[in-house]
């Protein structure tokens, strides 16, 4: 490929399955309460019905019918569903805000701190997801995620794939389009910001939907400007 | 004083001046320019002049005769009324946009980059400056310091002391204004901060204003919760 690694200044991720691996974290979390509580249930379900709140959230902003609002809020929103429906009774209120931190406490997949350390020592490094500021903020510390900055969909009151949100990173960072590249395992992400001018750059995360029905992408298009394995490849794939 | 630490979730810094010495720095980068030109001038006036180009800036925005805009654009405004009035006249218009991000390479304070690492060990630490958010990423990666986030009154698009922009940095955060500790040198920050709620730490910066007219604050009143004579000292008393 001929893309020009030295055009680009300031990196920015998706970070749900991209830089984290939300759906083992969250099996992990709900499986020990439902120990706790002695329930046996497909918790896999439990994990991939609350991603979807999340999902269905956001979808109901674009379609114009509900405002914006936090991760947070969609979150819990789609829990107090599913606690109800598996008959989880016996959490508190205060545990109940716990578990809904669990999209605070996500696992980062295994090359991902190395890789962004590695990416760091020359480039701006910056989330830019659709999860908000605080829950961004918290994962870092969790995870041990080395951001120079936390940028987020809230930042623009909006959502990705919404153009604004990946031109509006461009500004606040001070930086021409062309000179962040947007990166992300999913390539509607990407594709989304590379018709605003942004570069691009795939990271393959198989493992993403376990092995449910849904089907990660484990290969970019052509039109990708840089595509890797894990961000230790991409990190030697971007010169450091 | 009674002050329960344990409360405090974030610690939020004002920049210029309470973790970077603006002044030097201003001094050092535009002594060079001068000294290549062959020119001799009073380069303590340039830099505080320059510095007043930023709170004029900002007083024009609260007394409503502007627009918002980014402290860049406000430096690169004076910038060029100074150039002109010092006899600066060889550079090029890169060499004048590398001279104005002056303002994103000032140095830190001797005990700031420690001083914030252990705070970071313990709590969430950010920025909250009037600086633009590309400006305090790219002083974050010169001078090492070790934010996890950076907030900026442009996030609010307005400036401190305006209330909006210190509940706005909370509630970014997902915390209650308590939960939250405004840290600068300034008492008016802290006031402003403590207005609405939020926490708050002076920091004594004796030399900020060099030996000039204008005296720094060396001591806070009794209504700041914490009051430290260098973030080392403020960390300590952060029970870290």
């Amino acid at each position: 490929m001929s893309f020009d690694v030295s055009q680009v200044k300031a990196l920015v991720f998706d970070v749900f399955g991209t830089v984290v691996d939300w759906r083992k974290s969250i099996i992990r979390e709900i499986s020990a309460v439902g120990e706790r509580f002695g329930i046996e249930a497909d918790w896999e379900q439990f994990a991939d019905r609350w991603r979807g709140g999340y999902t269905d959230g956001m979808q109901s902003f674009r379609d114009g019918k509900r405002e914006w609002m936090k991760a947070d809020t969609m979150h819990r929103e789609r829990l107090d569903i599913l606690i109800n429906e598996f008959g989880i009774t016996g959490l508190s209120g205060d545990e109940t805000d716990h578990l809904n931190r669990a999209w605070h406490r996500l696992d980062p997949w295994s090359d991902s701190v190395e890789g962004l350390t590695r990416l760091k020592s020359k480039y701006v490094i910056g989330t830019l997801s659709n999860g908000n500021i605080g829950l961004l903020v918290n994962m870092a510390k969790y995870g041990g995620l080395p951001w120079d900055v936390v940028l987020s969909a809230e930042n623009f009151q909006s959502y990705k794939p919404d153009p604004k949100v990946y031109l509006g990173a461009a500004e606040l960072l001070g930086l021409k389009p062309h000179e962040v590249m947007m990166s992300a395992a999913h390539t509607h992400d990407l594709h989304a910001a590379a018709a605003v001018g942004l570069s691009t750059g795939f990271v393959a995360r198989p493992d993403e939907y376990g092995s449910g029905a849904r089907k990660a992408e484990t290969e970019a298009d052509d039109s990708i400007d840089v595509a890797a394995s894990d961000y230790i490849d991409f990190a030697e794939k971007m010169g450091v």
